[in-house]
């Protein structure tokens, strides 16, 4: 009897989780030698474990397969379940028993460093209960901070859309360029600066804006930077300034946490400010300037306006390798993305321990940084820029995009 | 001897208020029977004061003026520069004296209302001094809220940027559809709500997000709100709720006030909350629900990832059309877009009293907002779809959009 497959997704949407959900799916619902039903769970593995799922065969019969392919966030829902780390916890046998009930033979998971976690965990629980069950992990975060792979489906139109957006709110910014102002660009990342760093995308030409950009990977110093906007104001009129959510002083303080320190809201709580909104405040008091600061906020992890084409195709690839690598017999492993040497930019997909993968972060390479710590190198930018190119048509009707949604 | 042609944008930029300068350039570039050169101001009138101008026939030579077709932001850079009440005032002669001095006999000057401002009073002054410059407007303002037109070109991009992002914020706050949450999008529009209202062609079927909207036309009750937001939550577990940037109490208080009123910054200074951030802690203190806001911010007037079609060849048609207008003798003038009766959607284009424009604001109509003023009714939509219609491809370089830029 032919095994089923099921397949869970986890953590925060992307803008193309649903690729890689597509990608499994269409692989192994073209198995029909290898596999029996395809199976989504609704809300991961918390919602499994109330025995929410879908049957996959009618969504590739009715056409709404190719349209979850274009979809931002997670079709299935999603969750942020932590299995416990005693694999003797009662959650173990409960969970095997309903695989079992539904017959599955392969699990797949997508999702980023939590997801990864349960990957590691059913794998090693199914290997201690001897079960047959194998479990493999694809790729997902918008911030890049999977060890083991290049880089992680997410992040390259996540890259785009910011590169884009900061390219636009430059333009935006200069329009009064008889007048000096600062625009301070919060970006999502709150230990990682791979997003951030992407913002360098935007420059048109040496010394264009985003002039400076800060990462959490460096100690952010109030003055220093002050003082680097000042000097910054000299040759930029309009400068733009782009910041991670995550930076933070010497001590490991957030810098939004000074905010927070002194604003009270009218019901007495700590006002929750981001740092753009900090140093903008900031910047006004020292310099005296015209500043306002933009949080991206979702829409750099939700936009499908900016797909990258090859982030999308890498998104569905590795969803149908990971179900190749499983009928070959793989288990505890996450896809991976390998970049081969040379000056072409060209991937190979192999498979990694899922258990060296979770629980990890995989900040940006310091050299990466300038010495300042306000600017990333070239050899970020040779990173990052294969990462975002060629774009993807989305459907669209009535004038604005087309999406699939569970009924 | 041909009279010279000169341009002028003025007021916050939009997607595409240099597809009208566009518009206006090509027309008069090739009218070369009639026109001789064509210039543009840089940053308005206040620029042209200090002989800031370019000659934009290389432009046409080197493509420039194609790709500034699809550039946002103002090309020529902006300005807003209030000309006296007091037509005696000294700087009316010398404005004229520069504008002799080019032999400029045609004065172009596209924005909003303070521009129209501007175009009131120098066709005013003109006709006081005897002299034959016409001066026209064309309109442009995201906010729509201009009198004596059936819309402004750049409403529909940004309306079309709205519904989209609303749509994909919609789709990003559902993925954990099994808990509760709101989410509370802040959209521009201090005093009138077309933009906010926008965001009601996000939905994807009745009942679908953003539940509830609420404009600046009326009065927002904080009571009222809050027990919306609560009875929603029973139908809509994960809720979207849409306001203007301008909501305000029966006072006339902008919601925003009431932050400022409380949070003092680390400067001692007022903290300047949105009314997004002032309502998510008030969800959160009184239905202790998870709750996030986002404040959309210039992207909805500066992105090129969502310019509406049907808007883009607006502003091009409404910049031709002065030029033609201009030609048979009109001055003191702005170009307007009369929608046609019937079920198409037709557009002809006026011209119209720059004198009852100017300083007039046009608030979406009462009947077209629900009586418990929480969403727009069925005859704001059928006004608003029209407008964001069709999709325009922008030239793209190494992943991001490609603009024009001033060297």
């Amino acid at each position: 009897m032919k095994k089923n497959v099921i397949i869970g997704q986890s953590g925060g949407p992307t803008a193309v989780i649903n690729a890689s959900l597509y990608g499994v799916a269409y692989e192994a619902l073209n198995h029909e030698d290898s596999f029996g039903s395809v199976y989504g769970m609704i809300n991961g593995v918390e919602g499994f474990l109330s025995d929410q799922y879908i049957d996959l065969k009618p969504f590739e019969l009715s056409g709404e397969l190719e349209l979850i392919k274009t979809t931002p966030g997670s079709y299935l829902g999603s969750c942020r379940y932590k299995l416990p780390e005693d694999l003797t916890d009662g959650v173990y046998p409960v969970l095997f028993e309903k695989l079992n009930a539904l017959n599955i033979g392969y699990f797949f998971y997508i999702g980023g460093n939590d997801s990864m976690d349960t990957v590691s965990k059913l794998s090693r629980y199914a290997e201690i209960i001897n079960s047959d069950i194998r479990v493999i992990g694809v790729p997902k975060t918008i911030d890049n901070d999977l060890v083991e792979t290049d880089h992680t489906p997410g992040f390259g139109s996540a890259a785009k859309y910011i590169a884009s957006t900061v390219r636009e709110i430059s333009v935006d910014a200069s329009v009064y360029d008889n007048k000096k102002s600062v625009t301070i660009v919060e970006i999502m990342g709150r230990h990682a600066g791979w997003l951030t760093g992407a913002s360098a995308l935007a420059r048109k030409f040496k010394g264009d804006n985003p002039v400076l950009i800060y990462l959490p990977e460096t100690n952010f110093d109030q003055d220093a930077f002050i003082e680097k906007v000042r000097t910054s104001l000299e040759t930029t009129s309009n400068l733009v300034v782009c910041i991670s959510e995550g930076i933070h002083d010497k001590n490991g303080t957030f810098i939004c946490e000074l905010a927070s320190d002194v604003g009270v809201d009218a019901f007495g709580h700590k006002m929750l400010t981001g740092s753009g909104k900090y140093l903008e405040n900031l910047v006004k008091e020292r310099l005296g300037v015209k500043v306002r600061s933009i949080e991206l906020n979702v829409c750099q992890r939700c936009s499908s306006s900016m797909l990258s084409k090859t982030d999308h195709k890498e998104a569905i690839a590795s969803g149908a390798f990971a179900v190749k690598a499983a009928l070959e017999g793989s288990t505890g492993k996450m896809i991976s993305l390998k970049r081969q040497e040379g000056s072409a930019y060209l991937i190979d997909y192999v498979t990694s321990d899922v258990n060296v993968i979770c629980n990890q972060e995989k900040p940006v390479p310091l050299e990466w940084i300038n010495e300042e710590g306000t600017d990333v190198t070239d050899a970020f930018i040779s990173y990052a820029k294969p990462l975002i190119q060629g774009e993807v048509t989305i459907p669209m009707e009535d004038g604005v995009p087309k999406f699939a949604y569970r009924k």
